[in-house]
């Protein structure tokens, strides 16, 4: 078995999330806390029912201030080193339910800056125009103007790079390499990087001028770079954000435990066209049986199963139905064919729809943009 | 005797230039050389002749492009890290003599980062208004406005990070640890910023969108930056900078190797007033004997006189009324006191002019900010 190896930027091994929350010092959501957020809000989404959002840190404290009457901000991201992925507006469209559920106001910063220097074969111009592609994939999710401001980084360095400074000055060379596998061949640039993506969480304090709480759901292979944020946090005086941490989306081949955007065959864009997506999911990786005959007998393997797993995390929400599916694949009647063909329809519906909103995006994408209407240098 | 260290961050023991060309790399500015310079421009600044301005890379060749109608740019700056200094005046003054005699553009950069990040007991609010008022200081040379863009760092971060990660992405932390003689216990950003002061050496070039070659004028201690500028420059496929380096102008206490912006007891600042610049001479260092009765007998000694080399260096261009000043120290008619009263007087003279033209430059100091009227992020 391959050795697990989760931070920003490498993941690999077959992932044992219990053994990171151990590591990490995450705590899991458990039934207590989802019961609290339910309170809070009236509902549960199914990506909190089914486990996909499974750790956190503080988020029954920063329910606790919510219940006063306390508002916070949601902060997520992007780093666009391909096109746009189902995996990616997984979590997207959580945050949007959160950002609904909770009426608080989002940003959104995607780190063209990061994927630029952490890889050695795209230039900034490409990793740019990823991140305006990536920006109008999540403006399409229905945010209102003003409930979200877009952060290219390369765009909005006038705001974030006083900020940043603030950060860098207390985080050591030391601790930034041993956070993110770095080391001394590793490049000045990629290092400081993660003061750039610590930077949103501070905007809205600093905007309102008082402590505002903020949430960021992320994926469980960011932890590295909020532990280090949430231990500046406190230096600077600010309150420590509190997290929420997903799981990783499969992607489409076997074995691939997290769905990569710079790979066209495991990845399912949202600029994909119908027949891109009937193709893709075809050849997706199931928990099927040799033969037909096989698989009728004995039944497929659905927790094993990449396809099944886009119904579980994405395209059936309806618990019922999903459980259909489940006894239909483990009993035999549901072969891997229709089912892959009954989800890349599901998938083409909600895409259809989504680039839609896509591409109405394109004309309102300035208005989302972070402006600079208070000053992060003069703050001290 | 202290041992010799010279880098950005720290002038110690009694600096034996020779030995820095050696050490750096760079050439003496010889005879030839300072003829090639008249040649090209009719005159030689007292600073050439006077061996102030005493090395450099690659000037030669920069003439000899300059002599076949090739223009370059000058680039200097400022880490604000305290006032204004005659010291800091002095080389500026000679930036402008450059820029008037090749009729050429200067970018003039003022590093806010930097000191914030260096310093621990200086925050941002402070060195980015120190930066404003060292602005001023440089703008009242008289600089056109259509030939000086002023580069306030945190305040241009949006034109200077898209180029500044461009640069951070060829440097490793090895080599910049080595460099400027930092270890793990630095903090990111301070080894992140040789990369913002990189920048305007390539400014021009993407703005014209061709390589324009480029001469930075600047005190011997910030050689270790340019070096590794030099570097990358080629790995951009840009030109290299051409460097022209001067020596240190002394402060006012004893051993004062270099004129200290941060200690008031060892620099002037440009916005001293008359009694404060006469107190200050009054107290500094000279070549004087210990009774007046010896001086007439003996005579002072100049070239171990901080009075003196602010004569030599600064305040008296005319080589003749310098000899004449020499000499009647040596002899023992100049007696201390009245000398340093003359050197007040001179200060006082250039000083009060230079505030008038400081408080002017007020009211149009926004005009000589860098305009984001090109594109450094999508350029490769």
């Amino acid at each position: 078995m391959v050795k697990q190896i989760v931070n920003p930027y490498e993941v690999k091994g077959s992932i044992d999330y219990d053994k990171l929350v151990d590591e990490f010092g995450v705590s899991k959501i458990n039934n207590k806390l989802l019961n609290e957020i339910e309170k809070n809000v009236g509902e549960l989404h199914f990506l909190l029912r089914r486990g996909y959002f499974f750790s956190h840190r503080d988020l029954d404290k920063l329910l606790k201030r919510y219940s006063k009457g306390e508002k916070f901000v949601l902060y997520t991201g992007r780093g666009p080193s391909g096109s746009t992925t189902i995996g990616h507006l997984l979590s997207w469209v959580f945050t949007k339910w959160l950002a609904d559920k909770f009426d608080v106001k989002t940003y959104f910063q995607i780190t063209d800056d990061e994927k630029f220097l952490f890889n050695p074969n795209l230039n900034l111009t490409e990793t740019n125009k990823l991140a305006y592609e990536a920006a109008l994939d999540f403006i399409a999710l229905g945010f209102k103007e003003e409930n979200l401001d877009v952060i290219v980084n390369t765009n909005a360095a006038d705001i974030l790079y006083p900020v940043a400074i603030r950060i860098a000055k207390k985080l050591t060379l030391s601790s930034v390499k041993a956070s993110m596998g770095f080391n001394d061949s590793s490049n000045i640039g990629i290092n400081f990087y993660t003061a750039m993506q610590s930077v949103p969480v501070f905007l809205e304090s600093i905007r309102q001028k008082k402590n505002v709480p903020v949430l960021i759901p992320y994926g469980i292979d960011q932890d590295n770079h909020f532990r280090l944020t949430r231990d500046v946090a406190e230096k600077l005086g600010f309150l420590k954000p509190f997290t929420i941490n997903c799981k990783f989306m499969p992607g489409l081949k076997s074995n691939d435990g997290k769905m990569n955007a710079s790979d066209p065959n495991s990845a399912i864009y949202t600029t994909d066209d119908e027949k891109t997506v009937i193709n893709k999911i075809k050849k997706a990786q199931t928990g099927g049986r040799e033969t037909i005959t096989e698989q009728k007998k004995l039944g497929g393997r659905p927790k094993e199963c990449n396809v099944y797993s886009y119904y579980d995390l994405f395209f059936e929400p309806d618990d019922n139905k999903l459980k259909t599916i489940y006894s239909n694949c483990v009993g035999g009647s549901l072969l891997c064919g229709e089912c892959k063909l009954m989800l890349a329809n599901k998938v083409n519906v909600f895409l259809k729809k989504h680039q839609i909103e896509r591409h109405k995006a394109k004309s309102k994408l300035k208005n989302y943009f972070l402006k600079k209407d208070f000053d992060t240098i003069r703050i001290d």
